[in-house]
């Protein structure tokens, strides 16, 4: 008489965008965490906390454009950096109630929106970032289904503050998903030694000091606010859209 | 009137394979180093030192066979384990004095020799590990090029003692190569914080607990002894050799 296996819930973390095809075993039963703290998965956090009610994520600037007649805002970052005739680029403080509350929001930035649309197959998608580290953790938590966390990275390459957030997400799951991985291991070592001194650490990313070349150091403060936007971004059919709110619905 | 400008030399690290082709650019000027600490670059190292006059790194356990008709010691390994049918693996241990001494190998392994091969553009290509680090280290500040720390994996995938080694190489580098990236200041920040307890550290990483399943866990012992291979193990054309005895050789 055979016994009966429970399935250990697995915890993966890619740590750049060129690994992630080695992940691709299963990935329709996995719920994935796109992270790009600096700045792409924090913004979206960000307007759909200030009452944005939906953020499509699209490839390109121009794609974006396309959305201003159906009376879109559009987004766009490349290189760090506002695309010119934009309204709005990838800096969450620029997100402001006035501006995108109740509004449609075409968004297009340099490696998170992609990466997004890289994991579609997935059971579900999620942008993650400390603006919502605790509503995310509740729901993988409850939702019993094996968890990639996926870094976005810059151009491919590794980089620390998503890395340092994978950490932070695995430390906070680590009793309901034990990892066996290596990348999330050294992903929740980098968590656990910094997290004290967020700021100081990731002001020695290379990211970072991009943003002192481009004076926007002070993004780096805005996007570590733990829970500042309580929000669960699930992105479904290329359209990024609170999953509280839906749940609420359900409910009622 | 221009001033002269001193290019600064660069130290990059490559978590994984997969994510090398980002760091073709101008790779005929780097000196790359192959790091595969559990096992492959250990071995090398050792074998080395007890008096290998080289090492023909092949691509398959079959291509290594089609040395032994002309005298060779043939090494394979595939997944951790000896090939069945070769006289030697990959454990250093096993690369003794009497076995290996003035003897030609041909040797294939899961993920470093594979490394060797993809690295054949670049201005020198050496094996890297604890056994050779400060050798090491003084060549390549000697020879002041750029220095790529290309760290095997296991099957693409990041792993944490390649990495560990890179941040032990990198930090003894720091004050001549001062690195902008990030997977260099992460793997510094885990070679600082863990040094004093790298045998532990160690154990936790995924190939180590594979280790422990194939009962080779003292390999971590042995491929943590610093310095106790001082070669300098240059691939070139295929073959690696003690490129140490050929400086003697030049100088005699």
């Amino acid at each position: 008489m055979k016994g009966v296996i429970l399935q250990q819930l697995m915890l993966e973390t890619v740590l750049s965008p060129a690994l992630f095809p080695l992940h691709q075993s299963d990935i329709e039963t996995k719920i994935v965490v796109v992270i790009d703290i600096l700045r792409a998965t924090s913004t979206i956090c960000e307007a759909l906390q200030q009452g944005a009610v939906e953020i499509v994520a699209t490839a390109t600037p121009d794609e974006a454009l396309t959305y201003r007649s159906k009376g879109f805002l559009c987004a766009a970052e490349r290189d760090g950096v506002t695309v010119p005739g934009f309204e709005l680029g990838n800096a969450p403080q620029d997100y402001s109630r006035e501006l995108v509350g109740g509004k449609s929001i075409a968004l297009t930035t340099t490696n998170g929106t992609r990466c997004l649309r890289m994991s579609t197959n997935a059971h579900q998608v999620f942008a993650g970032s400390f603006l919502n580290i605790s509503v995310l953790a509740s729901y993988l938590r409850r939702e019993q289904k094996p968890v990639l966390l996926f870094c976005a990275g810059w151009k491919d390459k590794f980089n620390l503050e998503d890395t340092f957030f994978a950490g932070a997400l695995a430390s906070m799951l680590a009793k309901d998903f034990p990892s066996d991985c290596d990348a999330t291991l050294a992903a929740m070592h980098m968590w656990e030694l910094n997290k004290d001194r967020a700021a100081d650490f990731l002001k020695n990313a290379s990211h970072a000091r991009r943003f002192q070349h481009l004076q926007r150091e002070t993004d780096i403060d805005v996007c570590l606010r733990l829970d500042a936007a309580p929000v669960l971004p699930l992105f479904k059919d290329g359209i990024i859209r609170n999953l509280s709110e839906n749940m609420v619905d359900f409910d009622a």
